[in-house]
C-alpha cells in the first residue's frame, strides 16, 4: 500500500514537473553535447601532445560555432514540428469542410474501435461532428496521433545555447586559468578530466530528477558515456599524431 | 479547387512519409551537427593558421567522439521518453484499478468538455470505462496529452551515428586527399568550404522534402546557418591565434 501510495503521489507531483520537463531535458542534452564536444578537442589535443594554445583556440572556436549551430538547429527543429502540426490541422479543417461524409465515417470508425455501436455510436458521432474544432481535435489525436507540443521553439533554442556554452566551457576552464595565472598549473589535462567528470555527474543527476529514474544509474550512465567518448577522442588524437 | 485538391493529396501522401519522417529528421539534424562540428575545427584551424595535420587529428578526434556521444545521447533521450510514457501508463492502470470512482469522474469531465451531457454522457462514460485498456488510453491522450511514439530508440541512435560520421567527414575529405596524393591541393580550406556548402544544400533540400516546406527557403536557411557557424569559428580562431 505504501508503495502504491507513493506511485500515485509521484504521478500527481509529476504534472508540475512536466511543465518544465522539456526545457530541463533540453538543458541536459545541450550540456552533454557541449561538454563532450569541447572535451573531445581537449582530449584529442592531449593525445596528440598539441600545445595548450591550440586547445584554447580550437576549444573556443568549437564551443561558440557548435553552440550556435545546435541552438539554431533546436529552434528550427521545434519550429518545423509545430508547423507540421499546424499544416495537418489546417488540412483536417479543409477535409471536415469539404468532405464531411468521409470524415464523419472516420470518426465513426474511431469510436467503433473504442467499443461504441448501434444508436449510441451514431449519437456520439453527432456530438463530435457538431463542432468543427472538436471534430478536428479528434481527427488529430486519434487518426494522426498528433498532440500539439507546448514548448516554445525560441525558448528551446535559448536553453540549448546557454547549457551548451556554460557546461561546454568547463573542460576549457583550467587551460584559461593556466594561461591567465602567473604560476603554471601542473597536468592541466588531469584537472580538466576531473572537472568534466564532476559536470557529467551533475548532469546525470539532473537527468534522473527530470525522468524520475534511479539517480545512481543515471550518474554512472552519463559518466561512462562521457568517459568513453573522451577516451575515443584521446585515442584518435594519439594514433593520428603518430601517423602525421 | 486545384489548390484545395493538392492540399488533400498532400495530406494523404504524407501518411506514407510520416512513417519515415522521424528517421529522416534525425538524419538531417545528425548531418548538420556532424558537418558543423567538423567544419568548426577546420575553420578555427584555418583562422588560426594551424597546420593541416592539426586539422586532420582534431577533426577526426571530434568526429568520432562527438558522433558517438550524439548517437548515444539520441538513444538515451528516446529511451527515456518511451520509459516516461510507460511509467505514466502504468500509474494510470493503477489508478483505474484502485481509484475507479475518481478516474470515472475524470473521463466524465473530459467528455463533458467535448460537448456531451445528460444521459448520453453517462452512456459514453460507461462504454469507455467498460474496458481498462480503452479507459487508460483515453486518460493518456486526453488527460496527460501523451501519445506513444513509434520510433525505436536504437534505430534513432544508429541513424544519428551514420549521418554524423558520413556528412561530418565531408569537411575533412580534402585534407585527407591532400595528405594521400602526391600533388598538393592548393587552398584546401576553399575546397572544404565548397564541399561543405554542397552538403549543407543537400541537407536543406532533404529537410524540406521531409517537412514538405519550400525547398528554396530550406536550402538557404541551412546554408546560412552553416555559414554563420563556420564564420564564427573562423573568427574565434583568428582572434585567439593573435592573442596566444
Amino acid at each position: 500500500m505504501a508503495e502504491e501510495h507513493r506511485e500515485y503521489e509521484y504521478h500527481n507531483g509529476s504534472k508540475f514537473w512536466d511543465k518544465w520537463n522539456d526545457y530541463i531535458g533540453e538543458f541536459v542534452y545541450g550540456g552533454i553535447d557541449g561538454s563532450v564536444t569541447t572535451f573531445a578537442v581537449v582530449a584529442g589535443a592531449a593525445g596528440a601532445n598539441l600545445d595548450s594554445s591550440v586547445v584554447i583556440i580550437l576549444g573556443f572556436a568549437n564551443l561558440i560555432a557548435d553552440g550556435f549551430a545546435m541552438s539554431v538547429g533546436s529552434y528550427l527543429s521545434n519550429k518545423s514540428e509545430l508547423e507540421r502540426f499546424e499544416k495537418h490541422e489546417q488540412v483536417e479543417y479543409w477535409e471536415v469542410e469539404h468532405l464531411p461524409e468521409k470524415e464523419r465515417e472516420e470518426v465513426k470508425e474511431i469510436y467503433a474501435a473504442k467499443g461504441f455501436e448501434g444508436e449510441l455510436l451514431e449519437k456520439v458521432v453527432d456530438v463530435i461532428t457538431a463542432n468543427k474544432k472538436r471534430w478536428v481535435d479528434v481527427m488529430m489525436k486519434e487518426e494522426l496521433g498528433m498532440i500539439k507540443e507546448e514548448k516554445s521553439p525560441i525558448k528551446m533554442g535559448a536553453v540549448t545555447f546557454i547549457s551548451f556554452i556554460v557546461v561546454g566551457f568547463i573542460p576549457l576552464l583550467v587551460y584559461v586559468l593556466d594561461y591567465l595565472s602567473s604560476t603554471k598549473i601542473e597536468q592541466p589535462f588531469l584537472v580538466a578530466i576531473l572537472l568534466t567528470s564532476v559536470a557529467f555527474m551533475l548532469i546525470g543527476w539532473l537527468k534522473s530528477s527530470v525522468n524520475q529514474t534511479n539517480p545512481f544509474r543515471s550518474i554512472i550512465e552519463t559518466l561512462m558515456l562521457g568517459a568513453f567518448a573522451a577516451g575515443l577522442s584521446f585515442l584518435v588524437g594519439d594514433v593520428l599524431a603518430k601517423m602525421f
